[in-house]
């Protein structure tokens, strides 16, 4: 059972800490943060307020799917205010009777104009919209898996290790032998085992088009597993938190592609044997970096990331300058080195790992398979 | 053969008479925007930047892709640029020369702690960021679709209406009897066709979930086309245009659920009918939404929305009193009446229509279906 009402009251916590007397996640197109889901359950697409005064007030599109889904104190269909952010704002400052002058924190995705709006129409309020701030927060908790998440994980990677096995047999029997056949197994498989579905569009890229990080389009009728380098990148959604895996599947491959296995391969064992409670994120990548360097090699993306509710959530794992990510326990993260060849085609290995008291431990089992 | 410079043509002119030096086109995550395809061909994960004496400059995050895709006059990996939009803007200001004292364009979705960012880092330059400058007018310019676009959407119908009948015939035989079946059938059916894959996840939804818009998780192991309503609401992707549609199947509907039918179809012709060049968008949403309330029933979403790169894109055709479109030739858009009851399920019917000169073309076949 999640326990959103504790949840909540961290915010509450850190409202009165920072004298924030309301403050806004927002779930919907174009501004989307499932953080939306953590404090409250309901699945996507709704506004919800907390106040400082400890109440929740939920402002879903979808009242059907609120009142199933949605754990909050008051709800409000988005009609109701014109399903406009600036209309609801106004609406819930004055149901809730949050006096003028007190702080309005916004979400830091707001935009520029959308953020003059605001202060436009709200000019007895002073709106504060900053990446550092309770959105920040919000951010580290997630971060930080709970008792509760962890048990949900240790669930995901189970059916995601099912899922793999049954992936690699089918490729060996040639049951799966285009791109399509390998995402829609994944699709089917990951929902007949009481998934939500998948956690982003499965990337399955045979030999032909394995050289791109992102395969475009992300899956096609073009042959699997044949000859050469072939990645399948997928996740699967479990109670709202996907796995991610990459695996390659290498069929006879070349000298030139070998080396894209080794080198891979030894990336990976490096990073997770650095992994450890107190490491920067970032040093950790540097050394990957540094690796691929000798061979005269460069990685084009980040050597992980945290999942979650996102599939790309915090922690950064990345070299750039500005990731000031520690590790510690509770975290739940990939590790995805990977590297693509124009010519030779592309080669990534990704397992998703739960830092404990006692170490890294891996959740799944995706691997280089050699055909 | 879709004409890229003719498009950044348009751009450069209206830059000129704004006076922008230089212009921000971006599609990273969570600042998606597939006008940067629309102006330059490179699929996503990239940033577009174009300056008023006429040049591209094309900054992504897969070199490999980019030489594959990308159509323009200069192309440098994000890599170059720590992966960073400040940085990227910092050193494409000093690529291309652009003098100090200039206006530079940055997209409306720019949050404002980001933008706060820009102005901070970019001291000499006059950063802009607003809803209804260039970037309102690249929005403009995309609602209303060109030959290449109308060629493409005509295929991308005529390929949908293929699946549609396929859809009623395995619902009809019994093939299709879960949300799975029909979701992953069309996975299948759209990519061994040619499509890039699906505009968006499609949402299925069988007699007991069916109640929701947006029902979730999208499509479950759960039968579909049971006794009552079920929907299947669904997009082709082809050649980067998404279609939309949604069918409704009814088995044995009840007298009210035969009452949220008839009422469905009603509105769906009500708007059609009231599809002229030159009247509002807004006139026939409220038109609908009238003839709902006469029946005290309020439908929870907007009445359609322009279809293109996007599955949401420009027109709005929604009730809302900031709504400003008004129909024009050329134009291609959904028309999605719909009801939904938490008792009796939902009942959506949506079709994509081309407005031309000589009225509105009705481009899918999709329809409440009785079983």
């Amino acid at each position: 059972m999640i326990d959103y009402l504790s949840r909540r009251q961290k915010m509450y916590d850190a409202m009165a800490r920072e004298g924030i007397a309301l403050l806004l996640i927002e779930d919907t197109e174009g501004r989307r943060d499932p953080a939306l889901r953590w404090f409250c359950g309901h699945p996507q697409d709704a506004l919800l307020y907390l106040s400082v005064d400890k109440r929740s007030l939920l402002v879903p599109w979808d009242i059907n799917m609120a009142l199933l889904y949605g754990n909050a104190d008051i709800t409000v269909p988005y009609r109701e205010f014109e399903r406009q952010p600036v209309s609801a704002a106004k609406g819930v400052l004055e149901k809730l009777r949050i006096p003028p002058g007190s702080k309005i924190e916004i979400p830091p995705v707001t935009s520029y104009p959308l953020f003059l709006d605001y202060v436009g129409a709200l000019t007895d309020y002073d709106i504060i919209c900053r990446n550092t701030g309770l959105h920040g927060e919000i951010e580290k908790l997630r971060a930080v898996k709970d008792e509760e998440e962890i048990r949900i994980y240790r669930k995901a990677a189970e059916i995601t290790n099912d899922v793999i096995t049954l992936l690699e047999k089918n490729v060996r029997s040639g049951r799966i032998h285009t791109e399509v056949d390998a995402a829609l197994f994944i699709e089917s498989a990951s929902r007949k085992r009481g998934c939500e579905g998948t956690g982003f569009t499965t990337l399955a890229a045979g030999p032909e088009r394995s050289f791109g990080i992102h395969a475009f389009p992300p899956y096609t009728a073009a042959p699997f597993a044949g000859k050469g380098l072939s990645i399948l990148d997928f996740g699967l959604k479990y109670a709202g938190y996907t796995t991610d895996v990459t695996l390659t599947f290498a069929r006879d491959p070349t000298p030139a592609q070998e080396k894209l296995i080794t080198l891979t391969e030894k990336a990976y064992k490096l990073a997770l044997g650095l992994v450890v409670d107190g490491t920067g994120t970032r040093d950790i990548a540097l050394a990957v970096d540094y690796l691929f360097s000798k061979s005269r090699k460069t990685m084009p993306h980040a050597l992980g990331h945290g999942i979650g509710l996102e599939e790309h959530e915090s922690p950064a794992i990345r070299s750039r300058a500005d990731n000031p990510w520690v590790f510690c326990p509770g975290m739940v993260f990939t590790l995805e080195p990977g590297l693509y060849d124009p010519i030779h085609g592309g080669c990534r290995l990704e397992n998703d790992i739960l830092l404990t008291d006692s170490g890294a431990e891996v959740l799944t089992n995706a691997a280089i398979i050699r055909l």
